[in-house]
C-alpha cells in the first residue's frame, strides 16, 4: 500500500513537473519572440518601404503593383522555404482629379467644403451636380420623406459613429450602412446624388472613403464630406433649408485589372500539409499610404515568419504569411486564396487575420468552435504579460471570410480600436501614426499565438 | 421546517436581487460617467488651453504662472463648492539660450549633435567645455576607470533603455539613474563634464531633458543628447578614442520663485471631513508643451469633478481636483500640500494620481492594504469593459508619496505605456500626441474608481 502511494504520488509529482517545464519553455519561446521583435524587429523599417517609398496602392494601381513586387522580394531576402504570387483579377476603379465640394448659400456666399468620392462611385460628369439638400440619419428617415421629399435632391447622411461605444469598431458598424449603401437606397426616390458623413469620430478636416455598392437601380454619385464640414452643412440647412450645394467629381470604373495575391511559407517540420495562414492586405484606398490599414497586418504577418527564422525555430506546422489583393474594394484576393485552398485540397488549421491597425495589442477575436476558444484561453497566462487579455470576442476578417466558410477556423488580432478611426480611409493614415513598438508587439503577439497553435494544435 | 427553508431561501434571494440591484445601478452610473466624457467631455478642450494657449510651463516661469491662474478659473467656472491656492515656494531654474554640442572628430571634421541641459545643470560658462569623451554603460564601468580614466574628460552615459521590457517604465527605471546621478557619481573621479543618452526607447533626433541632482562634490554641467546621436557618438568613438567634444550651455539657478498648487472641491454630502484627492501636475519641463507630461492628468483631475458635476451626481465623501506644483524639480506642491494636511488634520481616504500619459486606459497601481486591493479588484467586472484589467501592480505618484508617507492609501491610474517615451520631457510631447478619445476614457476610468470608492469605501 505505502509503495503504491508512492507510486501514484510519483506519477503525480511527474506530471506536475511535466507542466511546469512545459509552461517554462513556452515562456521563455514566448519572452524570446518578444525580446526579438523589439530588439531586432523589421516590421517597422518594412512599413516604412511599403508606407513611404511604395505609398497608396489601391487594386489596379502602380502602387499595389510596386507592392506586390515588393513583398515577394522582402520574403525572398528573408530565405523563406518559398514566394509565390496567386493571379487574381481585380476591380479598377480611378478617383480622377479634381474633387469639389461647396455649399451655394444665399446667406454666406459660396463656401468651399472637404469631400471625396466613395470608392465606385461614378463621377458627376464634367458639369458636376447643383441640387438642394435633404439631410437624413436614417434609411427609414429617408423611407418616410419618400420620393416628394427626395426627388431632384442631394441625400445627405449625416448620423454620426456613436461615440458612446467603447469599442471603436462598434461605432463604426453602427454608421457604415449610410456609406455602403446610401447611394442605392437613396436612387429608389429619385436622389441626384448622395453625400455621406465620413466615417470618423473626431471633429476633422479631411473626408475618409471608403466602399459603396450600387444596387439594381440607377447609378448616382457618391462623395464623403469631412465630419467637421457635415456639421457645418447640417447647421446651416437649419437656417436655410433651400441652400444648393454643388459636387464634382471625375471617378471611373476601368476593367479589370490582373494582380496577385503574395505568399511566403515555412514548410512544417512534422505536418507540412497543414497549414496555419497569418495575413493581411496589401491592397489600401488611393489617399492613404495604408499605414495602419493594412501596412500594419501585412508587415507583421511576415515579421512572424522572420522572427521564427531568426529564432531558428522550425515549427510543425506549415505557417505561410498571405497578403491578400483588393480587401478594400472587391475582396478578390480573399475568395481566389479560399478557392485555390479548396481545389488543392489544402487542410487549413486556423487563418489569423491583423486588419485593425498597429496599435497596443489588447487579445485576439475568433469565430471557432468552444472548445477551440477555451484552449486558447487555458494560455492566457502565457499572453496576459504582454498585454493580451481579451479572447471572448467573435471575429475573424474579411480576407479569411472565404476560408471560413469552408469551416477553418478564424482570428483576428486585436489591438486597441481608439485611434484607429481617426486615420482610417484618410490622408492621414501615415506611418507617423503608428508607434514602432507597438507594432512590433503586435507582429509578437501573434507569433507567440502561432508558436503555441503549432506547439499544441486544438 | 418548511417555513423555516422558506424564509431562509427568501433571505438569501433578498440578498441576490439586493447585490444585483446594486450591481445594476452601479453599471448604469459608470456607463453615464463615461457616456458624458466621450459625448460632451471637456478634457482635450481644457487640454488645448493648458498646452496650446499657455504651453511649457516650468516652476517659476510666466508659464507656470499663467498655468495656476487657468487651472482656478477653469474650475470657478465648472461652479465647483470651493477653489483655491496653495502658495508654495519652488526653485527656479533656467535653461538659457544657446545649447551646443559638437563632436570634434579628426576624420570627419566638425559634427553638430543635438543636446539639451538637463533640468537642474550649471551652465558651462561663455567659452563651453571642449574636453576627450570617455563612454560608460553604467557606474560600475565609471568607477573601474576610475580617476586615471576619468580625468579631465567629458563622461558619456550610453546605457539604453532596455526595449525587451514591456512595460516602458521598467525599462526607463532601468536607465535614468544615469540622468539623476551621472554628474554626481563621474565629478568623484575629475570629470569636467556628463553627457547623458537621453531616455527614449526610439531612435530619435531630439533630445530628452529631465531632472537631475548633484551631490556633495562639485558641480558639473550635465547635458542629455539624443538617441540617435548617442549611437553616432557611440560607434564614432570606436574608430576615434580620443576625439573632442564641445559642448556649451547656459543654464543657472535663481531664486526659489512663488508658485501655487492649485485644489478644487466638491464637498461630500455624508463625510464631508472625509476627502478623495485626484491629482496631476501643473509644472511641466521648459522645452515641453506637457501634453502627456503631465496636462493629461491635470485635465483629467478636472474632468473627475466636472463630469460629477453634469451628471448632478453628489459624494458622500469630499472630492477634491489638485494641480501640483513643482513635481519635475522639486516636489515642492507635494510636499506642501501633505504638509497643510497634516497640520490641518484632514482626514484623506485616497489620493489617486494621473501621471503616465493620457493613454488608452489598462488599470490602476496601487500601494494599499491587501484588503484594500482585494475590494478593488472585486469591481473588476464593473471596470472590465472599459479595458481597465490591471490591479496587480505596486504604485502611487510622485506628488502624492509625501501624503502615502503619512499612511494615505495611493493610486495612479494606469494607461498603455507604449508611446510615453516618445514623447516625454521632450518638444515633441505636444497635443496632437493625444488621442481625445484616450484622454477621455482616462478621466472616466478615473471618475468610475472614485465613483466606486465614494459609494462603497474600502
Amino acid at each position: 500500500m505505502k509503495n503504491l502511494v508512492s507510486l501514484i504520488c510519483i506519477f503525480f509529482l511527474s506530471l506536475l513537473s511535466v507542466e511546469s517545464y512545459s509552461q517554462s519553455a513556452d515562456e521563455a519561446t514566448i519572452k524570446q519572440i518578444f525580446d526579438e521583435a523589439l530588439s531586432n524587429g523589421k516590421s517597422y523599417e518594412m512599413l516604412h518601404d511599403l508606407t513611404v517609398n511604395i505609398g497608396p496602392r489601391l487594386s489596379g494601381s502602380p502602387g499595389a503593383a510596386a507592392a506586390v513586387e515588393w513583398s515577394r522580394h522582402v520574403m525572398e531576402q528573408y530565405g523563406f522555404d518559398s514566394v509565390w504570387l496567386q493571379p487574381v483579377r481585380v476591380p479598377h476603379w480611378v478617383r480622377g482629379q479634381q474633387e469639389l465640394g461647396r455649399i451655394i448659400s444665399k446667406k454666406k456666399g459660396t463656401v468651399s467644403v472637404n469631400v471625396c468620392a466613395l470608392g465606385g462611385s461614378i463621377g458627376t460628369g464634367p458639369s458636376g451636380i447643383a441640387a438642394g439638400v435633404v439631410e437624413v440619419k436614417s434609411f427609414e428617415e429617408l423611407k418616410l420623406l419618400g420620393t416628394k421629399g427626395v426627388q431632384g435632391k442631394i441625400v445627405f447622411f449625416n448620423r454620426p459613429m456613436d461615440p458612446t461605444k467603447i469599442d471603436a469598431f462598434t461605432a463604426y458598424a453602427g454608421a457604415v450602412d449610410q456609406r455602403g449603401g446610401g447611394a442605392s437606397q437613396a436612387v429608389k426616390y429619385g436622389a441626384v446624388a448622395v453625400l455621406v458623413r465620413s466615417m470618423g469620430l473626431n471633429q476633422e478636416e479631411y473626408p475618409h472613403t471608403g466602399g459603396m455598392r450600387y444596387g439594381d437601380g440607377n447609378k448616382i454619385p457618391a462623395l464623403a464630406i469631412s465630419t467637421k464640414h457635415a456639421d457645418a452643412l447640417s447647421k446651416l440647412l437649419k437656417e436655410e433649408k433651400d441652400l444648393q450645394f454643388y459636387m464634382e467629381n471625375h471617378s471611373v470604373t476601368l476593367d479589370d485589372a490582373p494582380s496577385f495575391n503574395v505568399i511566403g511559407e515555412m514548410k512544417g517540420a512534422e505536418f507540412p500539409e497543414q497549414i496555419i495562414v497569418v495575413g493581411g492586405h496589401l491592397d489600401s484606398w488611393d489617399l492613404a499610404q495604408g499605414a495602419h490599414d493594412d501596412g500594419a497586418g501585412c508587415v507583421q504577418s511576415i515579421e512572424v515568419l522572420r522572427l521564427f527564422n531568426a529564432m531558428g525555430f522550425k515549427p510543425k506546422h506549415t505557417v505561410r504569411a498571405v497578403m491578400f489583393m483588393n480587401e478594400e474594394n472587391g475582396l478578390r484576393g480573399g475568395l481566389k486564396y479560399a478557392e485555390l485552398a479548396e481545389k488543392n485540397k489544402e487542410k487549413h488549421i486556423v487563418a489569423i487575420e491583423s486588419d485593425r491597425g498597429g496599435f497596443t495589442p489588447r487579445g485576439f477575436t475568433m469565430t471557432v468552435p468552444k472548445n477551440v476558444r477555451d484552449k486558447i484561453k487555458s494560455w492566457k497566462p502565457l499572453l496576459e504579460p504582454y498585454g493580451l487579455t481579451d479572447f471572448d470576442q467573435e471575429g475573424g476578417g474579411a480576407d479569411i471570410g472565404p476560408l471560413q466558410r469552408q469551416g477553418v477556423p478564424v482570428m483576428e488580432f486585436l489591438p486597441d480600436s481608439q485611434r484607429y478611426f481617426d486615420y482610417h480611409h484618410t490622408q492621414e493614415d501615415t506611418i507617423d501614426k503608428v508607434s514602432k513598438r507597438e507594432l512590433e508587439l503586435g507582429a509578437a503577439s501573434m507569433a507567440a499565438l502561432v508558436y503555441l497553435i503549432d506547439k499544441y494544435g486544438f
